[in-house]
This record gives C-alpha cells, sequence and structure tokens, in this order.
C-alpha cells in the first residue's frame, strides 16, 4: 500500500509540475516575475504585502494572489490598500497552494497589464516547498518571534527559496533572538539565499524589500 | 485519478486511526493521559516543554515524545531538564507525526512509570489536526505574536483540540494582540475551548498550566 500511495501522490506531483511549467512559461511570456511568499502562520505575509502593495502597488503594477485555508481574510486585508486585481484562493483544508488554483487565479489577472505579483502561499513551512507554482522565486518569511533553529528544523524551505526576509525585527530589543546565529542557520542550508531585514510596522529594513522588488520588475511594462 | 488517491488517502488513515486506537486502549489501560501540542513552527512548544518537566518532571512522571521534520534538536533541548524518558521522531520531510510513529516511540517508553505524556508534532497548523496519534486531548499553542484570526484561518485544528494556551504572553506590551479579540475567535470556532495564557520566559500564568497538568494526571502512579 505504501508503493501504491508514493505511485499515486508521484502522479499527482508530476501533474501538478507540469501546470506549473505552464504558469512559468506564461509569466515569462509576459515579463512577470512571481515571488511565492512562504513561512510560518503569523509570521507577517500578509502585513509585509499590505505595506508593499500601499508603497509600490501602483509603481510595479502588482497583482496578488492569496492562499487560505478556510478564510478570504488576508485578500480582504490587502485589498484594502490597492485597486490591482486580489485573487484569493481558499484551498478547503489542504496545507498548500497547487500550480493549478495558482493557474486559476491568474486566469482573472491581466498579466500584460502586470509588472509583479506576488502569491501569498498558505502559512506552513513543510508542504508547500514541495508544489512548484510556476513562480520565479520563493520568499521565505522567517519571524525574529520564532526559533533560530528554523532553517535546520526545515531544512526543504529554505533549500529551494531564494531569499529569506527576517520580518517584525523592531521586536528584537524585547526578544533573546540571534539574528547572527539565524542568519548562520539559513547559510549552513543554503549558503546563495539573499538575507533581508524588515519591520513592515517601523518601516525598518523596507528599503531594501523595495529595492530588491524595483530590481525584479522589468522597466517599462505600466499598466 | 483524483478520486484514486482520495482513495488510497482514505485506507492510509483508516490504517492510520486503528493504530491510534490501539495506543489510546494502551495509554488507558496504564491511566496514562496523553497531551498532542500543536502550534505553528516558533510558537513555543518547545519552550514551555523545558519550562514544564524541569517543575514537575519527577512529580508527574512525565515522559515527553518529540516530533521533527528533519532534526532531534527540541528532543536534546528537552532532555537537558529531565532524567525522563524523551523519545525523538524525526519524520523525514514530513509534515505531522502518525500514529504509528508515535506507537513505535512509546515502545521505549516504560508506561507503567509515566502519569503524563507529552507528544510534541511537527510546527505545523494544518497537517497534524487530521492525524490521531491516540492522544487524550490536543492543546494547541497560540503565540501572541502571530494574527488574531488564526483560528478563522486554521478553524479545523481548533475544532479539534480541547485547550488552546496563548504563549509569549510577556511580548503583549509590545505588540497590538488583541487577546479578547483572538479569544473571541477561538470560542467562535470552539465554544468548548479551555483558554490559557502563559510565558514560559516570565512564568506569568504558568501556575494555571501547571494546575492543569496536576489535575489531569492520576494521582498515586509515581513512579
Amino acid at each position: 500500500m505504501t508503493i501504491r500511495t508514493i505511485d499515486v501522490r508521484e502522479r499527482v506531483m508530476a501533474k501538478n509540475d507540469e501546470i506549473a511549467r505552464t504558469t512559468r512559461e506564461r509569466l515569462a511570456g509576459a515579463c512577470v516575475p512571481a515571488l511565492n511568499l512562504v513561512s510560518s502562520p503569523g509570521s507577517g505575509k500578509t502585513t509585509l504585502l499590505e505595506r508593499t502593495v500601499k508603497q509600490l502597488g501602483e509603481e510595479l503594477a502588482v497583482a496578488v494572489v492569496t492562499g487560505d485555508v478556510q478564510t478570504r481574510n488576508d485578500a480582504d486585508r490587502i485589498a484594502r490598500y490597492t485597486d490591482r486585481l486580489v485573487q484569493a484562493v481558499v484551498t478547503n483544508g489542504a496545507c498548500h497552494l497547487d500550480a493549478r488554483q495558482v493557474a486559476t487565479a491568474l486566469d482573472a489577472i491581466d498579466l500584460h497589464a502586470t509588472r509583479l505579483l506576488f502569491i501569498e502561499n498558505v502559512g506552513n513551512l513543510v508542504c508547500p516547498a514541495s508544489w512548484d507554482l510556476g513562480e520565479t522565486a520563493k520568499v521565505v518569511l522567517f519571524s525574529v518571534t520564532e526559533g533560530e533553529d528554523k532553517p535546520l528544523k526545515y531544512p526543504r524551505m529554505f533549500q529551494v527559496a531564494r531569499y529569506v526576509v527576517f520580518t517584525k525585527v523592531d521586536l528584537l530589543p524585547h526578544l533573546a533572538f540571534d539574528v547572527e546565529l539565524a542568519t548562520r542557520y539559513v547559510r549552513q542550508v543554503n549558503p546563495t539565499l539573499q538575507v533581508l531585514r524588515v519591520s513592515a510596522l517601523t518601516g525598518e529594513g523596507m528599503q531594501d524589500w523595495f529595492d530588491l522588488l524595483r530590481s525584479l520588475a522589468p522597466a517599462g511594462q505600466t499598466a
């Protein structure tokens, strides 16, 4: 039975990867880089997106796809900050977004009027690591209220990501969290990860984040 | 293919539930209540267990099974505070503990010399909700550094739990987190949940937590 389970799982994953490849070609064809935001629940994905969309939504013609297990709360929060399209996917209990859900959500977005796409995944440090959505890169949010050893304990997510964003750094004076140690663990798992530190609350480090996003979005494609 | 996947998944779950039933009988036979600790990664499961084992490890003859995706870090941390048996399960990438892993870990624990068992699940607010381990009750740890709407966004976990423990409440003065609102969301999803508030760092609320544990552990079974 174990073998049969793996067999079925592999076929489901293969189908997912096929859809993800199509999405990747579709996004490349429209010159839209797509960032897949992943993290533990409560690490600040939605708050970071709120501030990002408020600041750069128009400038970078941002579109957003949010994934939630059961509510549309995140999409509703982000929609308060932008007239740009926000597509909400409810996974109905599933622990991650899959490529088909994202492909369907993209049907409702005018990609040729978009310069940068965010996909906010379900809050989960395990499952979303295995599901390619066709994104350009995964961004792991790592709240400084969590333990420094998250990269060691959830290595796959840090291995498949391109960026790590330490969030809630305004709380550092009140925590025993050792950023240098956490950064060493990050590099130990994946030496090529680019690391940023932000507080969406105080704005600390947000300029670096915005600069990164500006460097990713192609020039001259403004809606 | 979807139907076949569901079919296989249902059979895997049925086998899991069968093992969980056997574990539940085995624990009941030895009069050992078992608490399955679940939460987002970084909500403080291990720190709460460290303090609990330090304070009550001998008194309540505590045993611990920890589940981690890739490391034994949590088990090693807890083992510094107790001579009692700590069993580490590495799920090798899986997003939750399953009943067979727990049953195997219990083989190495003398249940008749144990009055209270903790199972520290993988940090994940979605998947562990669906996997019965044979525990007496699930305890959801809810860090006040997360958003108040976690119960609405991950309702199943709060529905299948018996206790919610707000953690890291020492940080409340530095956060916009509204405990009353979060508690309302908790009750909205599951009105019968018993709610506690603790800081394993400052000790705030820990007495209530210890009192709860003492009330659960059967009297006169000390090792």
